[in-house]
This record gives structure tokens, C-alpha cells and sequence, in this order.
């Protein structure tokens, strides 16, 4: 069952990164490169913080097909996707709780302190994202829109604790992902997002 | 002695990353992430290249919760910190060569090459701010203004150079942290920098 | 012969990072930084994903030495540089396929599979370029214009092809290189590019 929404969740971050990509007008090579880093860079850097080794994408070069596929297919079908674009928020919602709760799996499974295990989540779920903001020299989407790496942190909270009580998995798994779900598409209806900080003094660098 | 010195470095520089955060209108969440990526982040990036793992984070929890507070503290009393300049710019000095001196001696130990050990140093001191930049998209100020990175290499030569000829550890300490906050100072004070190369030709991208 | 072009390579590799830090007024230190990254990057980021440690340079100070001299001596003969303007492109194509070619060679020799080979090439080809626009803030010129990721990806894919087929290694190297240097050049003369991908629509942030 996480296979396939560990695929979903790829593909929808390829596309996202494809469309960040054709808005700096980038070739088909740029296209599928930042497809792939939004897609795996995530995973990409749990794994190198957590050595993590052999990096999860090198050993399945079906998910490197993946993503360059749905990169390359954005180009193809972007003048259409914004009729797509509840569909899409969906699938990116859905991605981003699979990632958050794979990442954790990981940090666990190499018995790192639970702070850790919580950031591996976080980092699995956001620095694709991240990464693609970066290379598209823009500040980090995911740092200053409706709750999004706040979801993230929410699920592996709410996961660990559950698993922590006993939970059973499956059903720990569908009370993280429904609670997960629910809290970003409440995000994205009304607009909620964290309080932020504005500061323009100039005497610091 | 240098662990008190180190909390109070990785103090300073996740608010130093709380402020430039709070430059880009950052939420909470890119607040903390940016305190913990400038506090944390250079000697991450040291211990990926020097293959030292674990990380040394990921087996301090306090650490990590010191700079998220440091980043989340720096929110509220944001509007006062610029009558504490004169303090935060000593402590950030401080905390460059802090970790300047604690990456030579994890490359020491790991028995890289003198040349790498100088790097090692200088990229704990330096690379928290370059990543801190890189994530707020502006380019990298410790490589454009007074004095910085330069203090970071003198340190580390300094270290070196008295290590190698014998000099009590102790002694040794002292000798470099009073040599690299001179400097560091003195270049804040009187702004001396290091000759800069401006290029515009446009024959090359 | 490879260890030449290497070396002819990285050179090169840093004067470009050289060049891209002087548009953005760095100083000295900015300016080796810059350079070094430029040059040695790509084969740092391919080491820390195949786990290919000790990383490199960090056993061979000469490559060190080499590229920040290469990259202060920019800053000297800044001003005549556009007068070498052929030469420098012809240097840079070569230090991309070298680049490539070694890149694969890593990945072939710790039994990764043949997609993450070729891969494993690119990224040492083309990502010192894509830290060094990080670096200066721009968005990776090497996503944009004329034929260099796709010469690349030729390059590995002629060079793995041919290995296959039992060609020498010698020819299979001849080949590849001259193949490779000829579409860089004829795309360079003639502007060839990969259809880009233009998106502007702000349904999606």
C-alpha cells in the first residue's frame, strides 16, 4: 500500500518541480533534473544526514524512470493542468504525509534519538521542495505559505505517538494520513498558515 | 570550556539565521529551520565530506533543541536586538572560531591532510552563513564583506602552526581565540576586507 | 593522459567559478571558493551520493592547490580573458567530458546500476556549475542554454555503449571525446539548443 502511494507521492512532486522548472524557462534536461531532485532530493538528504547508504533511488532505477517521465510529461500536458489543480494539491498533500512517515521508518529503523527520528520525517517530507525552491532561486515555498512542513511535523508526531501507545500499524497509518490530509486541506481552504516574522532593520547584515 | 563556547556559538548563530529568516517573511517553522540550519549546518557539511558520522547533532538532542529555541526566541525579542549589536557581533565572532578550532580537530583526528584540516575548520566556521544565504537567496555575505572567512583561515593556520611546534593546548586556545577576535574585530571596526575582483564583461555566461 | 586532462579540466572549471564570483564582487576568499566549488563540486556531490569516500580531494592536495591558484589567477588576467574566450570554451567542453567520463567510471567500479552510471557522469559533469550559479544566485546557466547537460548524457551513454560492445578502451575514449567535443562546438557555433519549457501560470505557487 505505501508502494503505491510512495509513487503517487514521486510522481506529484516531478510535476510540481517540472512546472517550478518551465517557470525559469529551463530545457527539457533542466526539466527532468528538477523534476528529479523535487521528487527524490528529500529522501536524497535523510539518507546522507542519516548514512543512510546505498541512497534509497540508487538501488531502483524504476523511480528514477518515474520521475523523469512525469517531469518530461508536465511539459506535455501543462497548458491543462490547472483544471487538474484540486487533484494535484491532493496528490502533493498525500505525498508530502507518505514522505514524512517513510522518513521516519528510516531514522527508526537506524535507532537514531526521537528528535532525530522526527526530523528525518520532516526533512523526507519538505527538502524536495526545498531543493527545488533553491535551484530555482526562489525563497523556499514551504517556509512561508498555508501549513505545510507544520503537516509534516504534525504526522510524525502524531505517528510516533501512536506507535509509542501501541497502536496497531495499520491503523496508526490511517489516523496519520487522515489527520495529516485533513489539517493541509483546511490549510490550503482557509488559508491558514503559521504566524510569521517580518524584520527589515538593516544594522545586522 | 569549549563546549560552554560552542552552546554559546550555536546560540548566536541560529539567531543570526532567526534574523535573515525574518528577512524573507519567513513562518515560525522557516525560522526554526533556518536558526538550526545556521547553527548546525557547517559542521554538517564537515562531517559529510570527512565521512564522520554520525552526525554530530543527530546524537546531541540538546543541541538541536537550543538552537530552535535560540530561532524561536529571536522572533520575540527581535525589536531589541539591535541594542545588543555590539554583544551578538563579539558572541558570532566567538562562535567562528569556536568552530573553526572544532573542525580542524575532527579532521585531525580522522588524520586528513594538513590542507584538509584548514578546510574542515573553515567550513564549520563559514558554511552555517553560506547555507543560511543559499536558502534566504541572497548571495552569501561572509564572502563579500569586512573580514570573515578570512579570520576563520588565519585561526585555523594559527592552531596549526602552534600545535605543531608544541605549544601547550591550552595556550594554544587562548593564543588563537584572542589572535582571531582581534582581527575580527578590529576588521568590524575599522571595515577592513579583502581586496574584492568585480567582473562584468559579458563574454562568458 | 586522463589525469592531464583532468587537471586541464578543473582548471578550467575554476576560472569559470572565478569568473561568476567576480560578477557578484566577492572578494579574494569568495573568489577561491568559488573556484574550488566550481571545479571540484560535481565529483564531491557524485562521491557523497555513491558513498565513494574518502572524497577525493581530500586525498590529493595538488587538485587543491591547483584550483584555488587557478582561481586567484583569474582575478589577475581578468581583463585580457575574453581574448582566450575560444580557448576557454574548448578547455571547459573538455573538462565536462572528462568530468563525465570519470564520473561514470567511479560509479561502474562500485557496481551501480547502469542508469545511476550514467547519472553518476552528468552529475560529476555538470553539478560544479550548478553549486557555482547557486553559490552566485543565478539560475543554473547549464539548465538554459546551448547543448552542455546533453553533451553529457551523449558522452556517458556513447562511452557505456561502446564499452559494452567490447570496444577498446582507448578508441571507446577517442570516440567519446571527439564525439563529444564536436556537438559541444557545433552547438556552441550554432546555438543548438533543447526545447525549453516556458510556464507561467500562478494557479500552482
Amino acid at each position: 500500500m505505501l508502494l503505491y502511494v510512495y509513487l503517487i507521492a514521486i510522481t506529484a512532486e516531478a510535476m510540481s518541480g517540472a512546472l517550478a522548472a518551465g517557470r525559469r524557462n529551463m530545457d527539457m534536461f533542466g526539466v527532468s533534473l528538477i523534476a528529479f531532485i523535487t521528487a527524490l532530493g528529500g529522501g536524497t538528504v535523510r539518507d546522507i544526514l542519516l548514512a543512510n547508504y546505498p541512497i534509497n533511488w540508487t538501488q531502483h532505477p524504476p523511480y528514477i524512470y518515474t520521475v523523469i517521465a512525469a517531469g518530461l510529461l508536465t511539459m506535455l500536458i501543462a497548458r491543462v493542468m490547472h483544471r487538474l489543480k484540486n487533484l494535484f494539491l491532493l496528490l502533493d498533500a498525500m505525498g508530502l504525509i507518505a514522505f514524512t512517515v517513510i522518513g521516519c521508518d528510516v531514522a527508526l529503523r537506524l535507532n537514531y534519538p526521537t528528535v532525530v527520528v522526527v526530523m528525518a520525517g520532516i526533512i523526507t517530507g519538505i527538502f524536495g521542495g526545498i531543493l527545488r525552491d533553491i535551484l530555482c532561486s526562489r525563497t523556499p515555498q514551504v517556509l512561508r505559505q498555508e501549513l505545510y512542513a507544520s503537516v509534516s511535523l504534525l504526522v510524525a508526531l502524531l505517528y510516533l505517538g501512536l506507535m509509542h501507545l501501541g497502536v496497531d500499524h495499520d491503523i496508526n497509518l490511517l489516523a496519520s494520513f487522515s489527520s495529516g490530509l485533513a489539517l493541509r486541506l483546511v490549510a490550503i481552504r482557509w488559508k491558514l498558515s503559521l504566524p510569521t516574522f517580518s524584520y527589515a532593520e538593516r544594522w545586522y547584515h
